[in-house]
């Protein structure tokens, strides 16, 4: 193996699929990175139980040039550490003797002991993937996971509740996620010339992984599954998943289909006033006084305070409520709405809240079951 | 107690004091901040049992308004993450009820429970200072105490080793610091004009504090020195720091007087080589061969690889040599020396290696004890 790379090119590549490696793996092999000099170009691997990330910098003689191919795996983190604090342009990296990838550039000679590239687990695991793959626009798909992702689960006591489902129907996907306090949904159109319909869970972290990955925001995602597995496709780089077992909770008793209330607020101003009022409430729980021209905001801390803040309404149809919530869910929510304003529906006092962010699509939604207090 | 005060001024206030607040005192009224409204202006102050911080916002009629004078203390926390969260450029803070602070702030209104000032710990201890003051420019002390405090010791075997030494004589200030292992020293001409001398050793991470304040360059810092305490004083804002007790280590005869070889190197192509070859250190031990025109630096860690690295040298006046010592602390020195190139002066294998910036006034010396190693 012996070829040629700008730095650039190559921090980009190690910064890609440094997230997969299995830091804490008892397997060595899966601690490193897989860097495979084919004739056409120079493919990066590193992955764990749950991910595979390849990244290819294709030979094209400038910013890529491989004089010799082969491969080898090396250890992740001194890789990245040294070539981050390499500072001439050009890298050059050759395997010389047996398994030891030696590393040039400008005055600098490295020598790293590498793991025989064959032992590595491949990407391709033979898996039969359905033909029919999915198109999404990288920019729509980034805040899609971002909106979505949050709500889910971190705790491992419900492993479903710690992925986001996929489900998709004619030209329609679906990303649902929930915590079992919180939920939320959103709903994309998408190119798709079959009527493959199909539900899978896929890791909320490794959606997380996937999102910082869409950085064009002209281009496009294609998705494709298999009956295991999720592959995501951008450019030049390839993000696998695997799929979480088990049944998702059916959402459709939990959406409220009716509403005593609705009303329009400015997001801005109720994102300022619930991290206010979050600061002083007592296990988060805030307030909400929806009446006449303005929604009030208030929460109290025993022995140390409480705080009253109001945002003006811009509408209001129905009858006035109170209703307590967790207010750091809904800051979560809040900040994860691009939006100018957002409608909040309540459908009496043991139902959740239905918050949408009001934008042109409508096809946000989120829930927040409210807390019962005494009072 | 009722004033106004733009939330820009409030916040300048209680970033400064809230560094002082003893956050896991037992004591709850050192777990807040002293605030004072007197009709000159309004006094913000919080201590722990080293240091105490106090800002003063003078009354102007346009930052701030005193309508009616008064004191209270208040949970720092919570009283800082609320104004954090304030939107509204003005906020009145009022005594109504007895020791409850009301804050309003736009459709904002905060109650917040207060402690009884007069418990508060008084700044004033009935010190005696000195009647001498030392005047430095600020941004000259500032970059004075980032390059000696770094080398203090963080452990609290030996408390005066957490301290810098302010050694004062003349018109003469030298500060000096060491872990028993690296040391720096900086001597500065001082303004004054008694023949006062004294030494104080000032615990290091106080100075740290002081020297984040000292944010208008070309202003000065007056700094007063009693028996027990110092006091640094910069426009608006005064820091009290108790000092250490016991003596600093002589460090007369461990800076050798005399050396087998000087060399001349870029600062910023040694730092980035330390840098580098420091990442593939076993135990951070890098190993420096100057010889002929260039500087070598090489490293290894067992079965993981070895790193070769290079610098010109600008000058070599001497005899070729061969030293290995620790990477970080090398890397610490070069970090903080603001200039092009530094000067390193090698006295034999079992002295310390001696580095000077080499700026204008050659006032900053740096040693590091070099590392045996067995070949």
């Amino acid at each position: 193996m012996l070829f040629e790379i700008t730095k650039d090119s190559l921090m980009n590549a190690v910064q890609h699929v440094i997230k997969a490696v299995a830091v804490n793996s008892p397997i060595p092999i899966l601690q490193g990175i897989n860097i495979q000099a084919r004739a056409d170009g120079i493919i990066f691997t590193a992955c764990n139980t749950s991910m595979t990330i390849q990244s290819t910098s294709p030979q094209d003689g400038v910013s890529v040039n491989v004089q010799r191919t082969g491969g080898v795996v090396i250890p992740s983190r001194y890789f990245y550490d040294i070539i981050r604090k390499l500072n001439d342009e050009l890298i050059v990296l050759e395997i010389k003797e047996q398994l030891i990838l030696t590393v040039m550039s400008g005055q600098s000679q490295i020598r790293l002991c590498g793991m025989d590239s064959t032992e590595f687990p491949s990407i391709n695991r033979g898996e039969q993937f359905f033909p029919n793959k999915l198109r999404i626009n990288n920019a729509l798909f980034r805040s899609t996971i971002k909106q979505v992702a949050i709500v889910a689960s971190t705790s491992e006591n419900r492993p479903v509740l710690t992925g986001v489902l996929f489900e998709c129907d004619n030209n329609s996907l679906r990303l649902i996620a929930t915590d079992g306090v919180r939920l939320a949904s959103r709903t994309l159109h998408i190119e798709s010339n079959t009527n493959d319909s199909f539900n899978v869970i896929i890791p909320a972290k490794n959606l997380y992984e996937v999102s910082k990955m869409l950085g064009n925001e002209d281009e496009t995602t294609e998705i494709e599954v298999s009956n295991n597995r999720v592959r995501f496709i951008v450019k030049g780089l390839e993000v696998e998943s695997a799929l979480i077992e088990g049944n998702f909770p059916s959402i459709k008793n939990v959406i409220p289909q009716f509403y005593l209330c609705e009303i329009l607020v400015d997001k801005a101003c109720l994102l300022t006033a619930v991290e206010c009022v979050t600061v002083l409430a007592s296990e988060s729980i805030i307030r909400l006084v929806a009446g006449e021209n303005k929604l009030k905001l208030l929460s109290r801390t025993a022995e140390i305070g409480d705080i009253e803040n109001e945002v003006p309404l811009l509408e209001l149809n129905g009858e006035e409520f109170i209703i307590s919530l967790n207010g750091k869910f809904f800051i979560d929510i809040l900040r994860n709405s691009d939006c100018e304003s957002v409608r909040i529906r309540y459908a009496g006092k043991t139902n959740p809240i239905v918050v949408f962010p009001n934008d042109s699509l409508m096809s946000t939604l989120f829930l927040i079951t409210p807390v019962r207090t005494h009072n």
